[in-house]
């Protein structure tokens, strides 16, 4: 099964969880909760895996960002964009510049 | 082109950039500099992805979980982890426990 | 001179920056800029400092906090909140209940 | 009771927790786990800090800039750090530069 099937996948069983009952599903719990759930859960997840790259401990260092990577898959599902819509403009930024550079030249409504 | 095909071409072309020119390579860079500098970006970019979710502004948390997933790239690359070691640990936890409560059964060497 | 009045007079004088040129002020042009500036700041001046920690750099540790304080002082300020605001949220918390069990106990508005 | 009493009699009583049954005192329990709890309540506190400024929700702000900087405080009492070195570090800035340009002028032991 190829990497991308995976996040299709994922992104599916999560979809599926939203009318599952919170008080039995993890995801089913964040998906109905506020948004402040999951986005605080996606700062704690971020600085678990800094904390497990600090400790230089590779299990730890996958499994932390395969937790900060499903917690976005989350927050995504909540405003209904895919992973593909992700992967689009990661391919999109590659596509046009071999990555580099892509944040100053491609960011699309910041102002400073 | 797949998802994974995606996946895996990034992570090759931010492999390539290692011995790239870091005055013109913004992932060069980041693969030369110290890890705390690269850490710092994925709490800023993870703020930065929070931030857009609070503004409900779609296209931006497109750019920011883009940014997000980008700068963790780098981040596995400088630790030798491919895109698929994590995509390979959140099929995992779907397989075993259909993602639910995969946090409290699965996690490997965390102590409270 | 007390801790008080440097927490004071340094409110005092980042509100003094309002004003200044933000060419040459860092604090004028942080407290000129969009909010989300200052908030990206405070996420990063708490990865500094979870880094220290992890460090275990006792200099580096008051260096980072001191960094976060100061850059909560200046989103205070653009908020017309004093450090004294904060000061007294967290006497009263320890006033009521000796801090204990404060968090779920005393929280104003938030809703789970 | 001046700003300063507060905070270091706040330092004093979470000191003084250190051998609080982790059972009853949310403070004793923090002492007493892994150094990457705190931390982890660190980040979380900066997002909700982030997220009440993006809800522009006053109470809320000084709320969660309290708990970021009780769990500082936590942490500083690990590292048997005072609230007063912070201080005294964020007066040294202002003393020598007027706070301006304190970041890239100060910083003691950063190498980049």
């Amino acid at each position: 099964m190829t990497a991308s099937t995976i996040l299709q996948r994922l992104a599916r069983t999560i979809e599926a969880r939203k009318n599952a009952d919170p008080s039995i599903s993890y995801t089913a719990k964040l998906l109905n909760s506020s948004q402040d759930k999951v986005l605080k859960k996606i700062a704690e997840e971020a600085a678990e895996t800094i904390m497990a790259c600090k400790d230089n401990d590779r299990e730890q260092i996958i499994y932390e960002t395969a937790d900060l990577w499903f917690h976005c898959l989350i927050m995504l599902t909540r405003h209904d964009i895919s992973p593909e819509d992700i992967l689009r403009e990661l391919e999109r930024r590659e596509g046009i510049s071999g990555i580099e550079e892509k944040l100053s030249r491609s960011q699309p409504n910041k102002t400073e």
